[in-house]
């Protein structure tokens, strides 16, 4: 960004090169709100100003979220193959610092694996970590230590991310997430797998600590790495859904559980860790256009930066970074008054699967008034409303856009779109001007890894050569078939 | 922000106070870009990357504009009437550090004035100036020397711009823009006022250099201060539509000789000056959802930031802010490839008055075909297209229309939205990173001014004082009948 030649006729600038960092750090955690675009924050903040305060959207009185103080910048994420980005692309450029086509995983579009933030601090010497809220193997933790050529091969990437056929070798010491059937064999009910290959039982034979289920993530607080904690077969719960049946760990228990393992796994070390937690559901709720959701998986974002932020201030050896891949859903807010919002229980994807679930032949019209729409805040729904939910393509996106409509939101798309995102940032102390003035300004998603590899002192491109190394003998582990079959289309499909 | 209370248990955090200035300057630009939301840069910058680089949306090489790199913090733009603001309100806090209803002009919710930091600043001895691309006397320029219950009080705003009937005199030194109706008598053609008061003859008579047309314009190069360019009846042309028709000067001229006039008066003197520069019709083209136009007058406001960057470079006394008062139109990018706007010459505006100038009975489709279709860059509308368009509520509606689906652009209002606004500015040498450390984070409107306070030693409170004391002998000048008949409403039909 600050080096660059002008090209004076037009008012354009062509971008050299990243900021030299003048902060240095130990430790690095990441923190990716997929899908969380400009309007999504104030949505959240909104929300939770008026419930505090009780007053409405005509007399607010607003308050601010953990995650406002922290804006630094705004990241440009258009993708090498279109305008706008999938995660995998997205994550290729801030993990690994490249631009790739859509539903690359850490190859650039000559199908080359590129090296990651996460692996050079791996050959470092520091110690690793992803937590993600949904598939452990989807794109954006993917990106960190996996390099396929098409995004949709998880159980490939659940291989590499174990060191099973990473040419590499473990490159994570701590992963905590959705996405076990990538890891169980396909004797298994609800396996992804093609093959009988068992990565937990992999992982338990390299020496992992495997927890499948909230009881065992619980006990995780005294393990030690390595640790892989899948905790869903896919995604794992939305919080809205997840607060009510509580059968999952939080967002912000994993993210706490990954801190203070790594912490504690480093702290009489000089090297010291990089953790990447993805808040990924702000996505989903996001293309489901589902509101209510969408605020609150925000609000859980905004809680686990609270937390990260009261860490650091007592752990001034860590600074904190944190950009959206790409805004879902082209939400805006021309006309919002939250309070419609705060009613609702459960996600309008789960309250599909209980419509779903329902035996043939079932009364639609009793069972969306007495159980649907009171368990998503609309109980007191017009005719219309109701009519206009029992018309809709599915009852879940019929109640999606009923309380959107309520609420005053618009979404353009149940895709993506390429507003740029906000990178936020925190250091403790007098680091934290240093931080703030070395990436204020607008960046390209490509630059924030290599900011980091600054701070930190390491070297992506060792990393790089090593996996082209690797490449040029044996290329299989790329998915190579693949490639070929790739194309370069939108990315309505993709998250 | 950096003052709070933390209400713990909601993870809500309660502003107390704006941060204390590290930066001293001589001299503040302030530069609103009205109405320019998040998407609106990607949209000028996709634009201007795609025209230069001749790729397109599925290939894209982008480069940065202007604005990009000057990004530090997000700014909460909502009004004490309604979570989304109108200019008025959103003006009256970014001026006089002071939420108020929609309408506004930097009067309080109980009627009485706050003294702005232009008038803080006349009054503290520096030179001040208003630049507009819209009336001089709308929302956004009277805030900072006007003092009114109700933004439709254009002729009463004129008179305290003036000095006329300012409790504290003339406030302003330089004034640029349209809007020149309300200056002048009603018993001149095109005249906004009820009355015969003559305020160009009185502005004269006060030793204003007055300056009505182009030519003028040109020649006030070398007049002294105070100043007087009013270059049309209301708002002034669209940037597409003066590059055409050069009937006017554009902003960046205005901006030129408001910066060099102000400098040349204050250069030898230990105090400064405090200038602000309105791209005010931004917010137009999103109020009509054009989005050519959209890109175009945002585009300007970049040429606008550049040349004022490099003559902070030149003149480092000088810092230089802005931020956007709202967004305007619910823009969002979700499909966005730009290259269908890059071939039309005219607003959408402008075609609508084309065509409501034809004799009646003339062949409508005829003309939309030949004429209007082309100068919107449809020359190859399709059948549907021309359809939509004859069948739209207006000409100008449905060109808009049809160029934003082919552009791949949504929009989902005519009027504002609440998304938060990017926090720009710019200081030279060492002293950027500073402005840049001290202004991160997210930040309410109200406390922006206070900031510029710190900046340039100035005392808002005083001028508050002395405009009180002046209301309590006689409160005729802030338009009481108006306060009494205020409303709340919303405010889809302001700006």
């Amino acid at each position: 960004m600050h080096l660059r030649t002008a090209v004076a006729a037009a008012g354009v600038a062509l971008l050299q090169s990243a900021a030299a960092a003048s902060v240095e750090a130990k430790n690095v955690i990441y923190i990716v709100p997929d899908g969380y675009g400009p309007a999504s924050q104030n949505m959240a903040r909104d929300l939770a100003s008026l419930i505090e305060t009780g007053t409405t959207g005509s007399n607010p009185e607003i308050h601010e979220l953990p995650v406002d103080d922290l804006a630094i910048g705004r990241v440009r994420t258009h993708s090498a193959s279109s305008m706008i980005t999938d995660s995998a692309a997205s994550g290729t450029a801030f993990a690994a610092g490249h631009k790739s086509y859509n539903g690359a995983i850490s190859v650039r579009p000559d199908g080359q694996p590129v090296g990651s933030i996460l692996e050079a601090a791996k050959m470092g010497g520091l110690k690793t970590g992803l937590v993600s809220t949904t598939s452990i193997s989807d794109a954006t933790p993917a990106v960190y230590a996996a390099h396929v050529a098409n995004r949709g091969s998880m159980p490939l990437i659940a291989e590499q991310q174990l060191g099973y056929s990473h040419p590499l070798g473990s490159m994570v010491d701590l992963l905590l997430g959705g996405g076990r059937c990538n890891f169980s064999p396909n004797t298994t009910e609800g396996s992804c797998r093609s093959d009988d290959l068992d990565l937990l039982a992999y992982a338990e034979h390299q020496g992992f600590t495997v927890a499948v289920d909230r009881n065992e993530f619980n006990s995780l607080s005294k393990a030690k790495l390595p640790l892989l904690g899948l905790f869903s077969e896919e995604s794992m719960r939305y919080e809205m859904d997840r607060r009510v049946l509580q059968d999952e760990p939080s967002l912000l228990e994993m993210a706490q559980t990954a801190i203070k393992t790594l912490h504690q796994a480093t702290r009489r070390s000089k090297k010291g860790y990089f953790l990447m937690i993805e808040a990924a559901r702000i996505d989903h709720a996001g293309h489901a256009n589902d509101p209510a959701n969408h605020a609150i998986e925000t609000w859980m974002y905004n809680d686990v930066i609270a937390w990260v932020r009261d860490w650091i201030d007592q752990h001034p050896d860590t600074i904190m970074l944190s950009a959206a891949d790409h805004e879902t859903g082209g939400l805006t807010l021309n006309g919002y008054d939250p309070l419609p919002l705060r009613n609702g229980t459960h996600s309008s994807e789960h309250l599909q699967s209980v419509w779903d679930s329902q035996p043939e032949g079932f009364d639609e019209r009793a069972f969306l008034v007495s159980e649907i729409l009171p368990a998503y805040g609309l109980d007191d729904a017009s005719d219309d409303e109701i009519e206009s939910v029992l018309e809709a393509s599915s009852v879940g996106a019929g109640i999606a856009s009923a309380l959107s409509a309520r609420a005053g939101v618009d979404w353009s798309t149940g895709g993506h779109t390429s507003v740029d995102v906000t990178l936020h940032g925190y250091a403790a102390g007098r680091k934290r001007r240093a931080l703030q003035a070395d990436l204020a300004g607008g960046w390209d998603n490509t630059e924030l890894p290599r900011y980091i590899e600054d701070v930190l002192g390491l070297d992506m491109d060792a990393v790089t050569e090593k996996l082209r190394r690797a490449a040029r003998k044996d290329s299989s582990w790329l998915g190579k078939r693949e490639i070929e079959a790739r194309g370069f289309g939108g990315c309505d499909h993709y998250h």
